[in-house]
């Protein structure tokens, strides 16, 4: 899609290396495929870190935590034992209440998954949809 | 929705029992979101199993493998530790090397999480597609 | 060992069935070794369901929990996908604020794995160990 | 302990980092006790790594795999989300077709867990023992 004006350029995504151990694998000789859940998770997690929110700290201070309420991945090549992963995150949307993350894992060149993503902001005790609080809605944005 | 005529009738799902145990729940004091595809997946396989559909010896006799190609999961209430699922298997679409699954888990008449999962039957030692041996075609139909 | 006089005839082992998932092997084509972890204490869970005493009901209750202390498990075969284990538990001490149990992992006639488990009891909140709650060591005992 | 001759000092442990992600938690809050076989593994193999020794490259070339035949732990400490984690390997005894590992897991100047963990090669279509190739051996004594 060619566009002649753009005044902000597509934003860069986050990247975490993450490497495959044999707790990864299956039977099959390849990456158990419900581990891209864990491997986006981490990367998601060292994305939040870099942009200053670590998750115990915001439910000691704030009583809210992050919860997966919509997954959907594809799934294109296998990993295997040894490779090191190049897993990405992509904030595609932010709500007061939620957010929406595009994220691949790849491997030399080679696009293993994809998938979209969405978090909602719950209260920790009731597991009840709260707003992001606001520090962390400002470091994201 | 009432209908005048319905030659077939729904079929109906076919139903797995998973219990929660330490090893599924985390810090957030809840079923981990990531184990409800390892809870689709025995539930797929006992659907298999009763139908006659022995993955290793499948496996051993026509070296063909299922492997996931789509997950799509919405989670709507958490579960708890010692909680019994309700893990239920629909076969959505049968084709000549793929099949797509709908699957829910259910705890006490509360939903807690629903998924459509794509399954492709690849050989295994190349991960090349390929037709799903007539006999598991014959068995599911 | 031969013995003369024996009042207390040896105490049956609890068993418990568990099926062998894609999710429990790894790229040797077999059982992912820290996952008899998880069975033993699958296992555990049950034995203890069966005696009346639910660790979530335990926790709400008393603000109890049975933690893992030590763990020495000796790996003899391997198990497979489809498998169907026997995992069994033997109560070999019981002390005030804790126990230690013998269990092992069988398919069709082969030890798979055994092991000694050492369970403390612990305040749910300060991990602090306190004593098994009455009702629970009169159940075990 | 002071000594007054010592001709080969003590070797120092290999360390390995590892960060606590809501995967390795459970309800408890904590991280789950199996999880640090999968620590103890992840920092065994950059171990090995870093000594030359990648593991898919060695069962491809020489068809041999390390399997883990006997594990020793004991819990001290819990460790909780976002707590990065130092973890070492020290190899205690070098054997023709085995290898004895002292690990251990830090986390901020407290010791949580520390373990026992003796590996076997075997091959890797038939499990049988054989000896750790020379080019490995080599490598680790």
């Amino acid at each position: 899609m060619p566009a002649l004006h753009h005044d902000a350029p597509a934003p860069a995504p986050f990247h975490h290396g993450v490497r495959v151990y044999w707790e990864d694998t299956d039977a099959g000789g390849v990456v158990f495929y419900a581990n891209y859940l864990k491997f986006f998770e981490r990367a998601r997690t060292e994305w939040l870190r870099a942009l200053g929110v670590g998750q115990q700290k915001l439910r000691d201070e704030t009583g809210a935590i992050f919860v997966v309420t919509d997954t959907q991945l594809r799934y294109q090549q296998p990993a295997r034992l040894d490779d090191l992963l190049d897993v990405t995150v992509l904030l595609a949307e932010l709500r007061s209440a939620s957010m929406r993350l595009k994220q691949q894992a790849w491997c030399g060149g080679r696009l293993l998954c994809e998938g979209d993503i969405r978090i909602g902001c719950v209260d920790a005790g009731t597991f009840r949809p709260r707003r992001i609080p606001n520090e962390v809605t400002r470091l994201l944005a």
